[in-house]
């Protein structure tokens, strides 16, 4: 069984070899093994790859003493992912297609390697595709008058059917703080610019006014704060005086899925670490 | 001779067969034509290169000729540069060695095809490289009571040598608006940002502090609002966690340079056009 | 009506001026105008798009006098295409789905303006991919000793529905000689490496021996020699040490995908002209 | 004492745990690990930066000791780098001046660790860039006749003055199997293609040729088979139907610098590591 561990702790010495060590005693190979020190916050954090013979191996006891070995006296935040188990993505649109078709592609060729019990959207326009690909669409109006229960009804959903994170993949809404909480660093955004520049409604339009040569897109977790939280991924292309804002969109769109695309990848394998309102992405 | 007209009008059909039908019968050969139509301001642009045989060409008259017949006509606002004739080119600095030498090893190499009388510089520590290319060094210290005086003695010696352009290559000083109103869109900077994210002081503290993935670095032409003017060239890097606000400091230097020197070797190769706050750059 | 005239002939003094005059005389505006010339070759190649008053305007009488007037005095090859007619499309692939997605989203997106009659393929395995998209899929089996027939199979599907060009979207099949002179410069093909290096069988393999630090993927028009035809884009992206085979297929495919759909917008846009086994691609 | 820590060892379960309770037991404090598992040829690496309390420690005392203990128990190959130590590196050059002029000027701002006790060329013409930094420039003719005889005189000077490294700065002759035995893994070369592609002599002709869209430039150590040594860096940029073979060679230049810096400032910071004609670079 493959298993991959992400801790963050206090940085002191001895860590690694504590760590490595208790793998090792515990009859597991280290497969890959990426850490990092944010000497501004002082904090370590880790990201370890085991195999682990299963026939000889209890998940569930390994985590009881890794708590006690290791969490508790270097006062860990820890997660462990086992590769048997795939996490439930949701997928939140409304009309722009390409992300959602990118995701649910790579989710078919069993390149992304989620569970997706349902899409949601407040338009009806791209059931077509949830249709195309057999995954049920939920059409949830959002109104400013019927936000607050809209939610509520996003996230009976999303409780229902045990859903580990959320994707918006265009999704033109912006998410209550309520809303929030309920998934922290647990809802991923794509943001149509390069972050910090362009936040906000119609990027491509201010990139355009502003007279830029290269535009690009943001992947990002949620926060309060409307296109400020911690970024996952970002990457860019060139663009010219001869370039129409509708050239922008067109070239925008492929940059949006990849970028999209490749943060929901990261997430899923348990690549990304959230502190401070930034990430420590291990690739 | 080589010439290049570059010209900028009220957009109306027939304008290509005009120019180029003027060329053709004065007897140049055209090498190369580019030109845009910006149809949100119905402005048409146009950059074309043509070869003149000198002994049967006077380029005083064609300049005359092309006035009455084109520029008038067509209300154009037009520009000849003729390869017999280098322009002069001033360079302020402080104390970053980087761009500084990028242009000079250029000028020095023959790519930058122009004259650089002397250096400007608010400190003196850069007068070793002045020495190192045998070129003048001017320094000029600026403080908040000496700087009108400082800005009138270096607009002395622009005036003096008759600089055709500056290039801010890290000059770590704000240029007033007096200034820069004797030599508009003449003013090249160097901001180590990705425009318009991280405008103003230290941009790499900025970007490090938001957990940008990607790191810029943008040219443009100085006019009164900070770091707003027409962009002239951006590019940028990659960055990870792992990197420290020192490791972007060193990476955005070679962007930079790279990023100014072409922002300059366009300026000089004539082929920056500024209408509306943007450029128009044909390559 | 706009129209897009592609021209090239060899190099003389006054083509442009005539080329726009006429399009002038005959009532059209001139919407964009990009020029080049091969001095290597002295080649002549234009592209320009214009705009003509339907209402007064006919096409047919326009291509006479378009020959008459030009292509005949200056030797030129030209072609006109008309947005009003999209080009007919077949797609031919293998067991790799990425590249026919991606294609197809962005037929139905409206993207790629195009007509796909269907669909052929020698294995069975995609064709749940039609079916999503109700394109029909025609399986033609292919081997060593059913290759003549199965082109022959082909060609007569691509003339029963007069198909414009081909589009081999990952399809694992060498084209016959025979079969490219029915289409010259009609097949595009995507090439999962950084052409020149490493044509032919399993380039990811030979990235991954040679230890390169980029790796690419080029579309090309094909020709008799494999992976040597005129190449219309390429892009790369960066590996490092810690990916694997299986990495570098994963990072290429969506390489793949994003230089394949942009070679054949155009190709569809009418942007590309051939010429010495290069492409000339106006943007 | 900041100490830098290079491994290749058989792969095993269990080193990295060695290593760092080994580091940790002898008063160091790790600040940076990297490892990596070439799984088809089972080698393990490893660098590791530590910070020992100098009061406390003993280098010679501790290399004994890690001998005894890691390095023959694994059958480690290992190397050990002081930050209280600056390599000592010599530059080859021909007549070309760009990368000559970037790596001087990055030694002069301190950004590049080393000491360069002298210049060779087989041309006098950029003494006059010796002169300007103030390093010793020896002229060593190279024919065919005199070749042999040539690399003994630099093999002379290189003993003379311990250098630790070469860097061939765009030195345009090939190096003698006898001289690379002398200095193996230890030459730098930039090639001014995007390797495999377009080895050997004149690639920008031949890339032009080829009509790429990409152009690029590698950095790799030298071994016998031209052009086909282990490569530390690439890097690439864009080019179209419009760019000269002259234009190849201007773009060309900024990449073969850059890139040429890159590499060689991975190899002062011990951040290369060499396996099967591969690199192992830790960033």
């Amino acid at each position: 069984m493959k298993t991959t561990i992400l801790i963050n702790c206090p940085d002191q010495p001895g860590i690694v070899c504590a760590v490595t060590g208790f793998i090792h005693s515990n009859g597991g190979n280290i497969i890959y093994l990426d850490q990092h020190v944010d000497k501004q916050a002082d904090v370590f954090f880790m990201r370890l790859e085991s195999d682990f013979d299963t026939s000889k191996f209890s998940l569930s006891a390994f985590k009881i003493e890794f708590e006690k070995a290791l969490s508790q006296p270097y006062q860990m935040k820890w997660r462990l992912y086992s590769d048997e188990v795939r996490p439930k993505m949701a997928l939140f649109v409304s009309k722009y297609n390409h992300c959602l078709y990118d995701l649910l592609t790579r989710y078919k060729s069993g390149e992304l390697k989620v569970n997706i019990p349902f899409i949601v959207s407040n338009h009806p326009d791209l059931s077509y595709i949830a249709d195309q690909f057999g995954i049920p669409f939920h059409h949830i109006i959002v109104t400013k008058e019927t936000k607050a229960a809209a939610e509520q009804e996003q996230l009976a959903l999303l409780k229902r059917y045990n859903i580990d994170f959320v994707v918006l993949a265009r999704y033109m809404q912006i998410i209550s703080s309520n809303f929030i909480k309920h998934y922290p660093n647990k809802i991923i955004n794509i943001h149509h610019s390069f972050l910090p520049a362009f936040a906000g409604a119609k990027p491509y339009h201010a990139a355009f006014e502003r007279g830029v040569k290269i535009i690009g897109a943001t992947s990002h977790y949620v926060t309060e704060d409307l296109d400020a939280g911690p970024i996952i991924e970002q990457d860019v292309t060139t663009v010219t005086h001869a370039h129409s804002i509708k050239d922008f969109i067109t070239k925008g769109r492929d940059l949006e899925k990849i970028v999209l695309s490749r943060a929901v990848r990261l997430h899923v394998e348990g690549k990304t670490m959230v502190y401070n309102n930034k990430t420590v992405i291990f690739t």
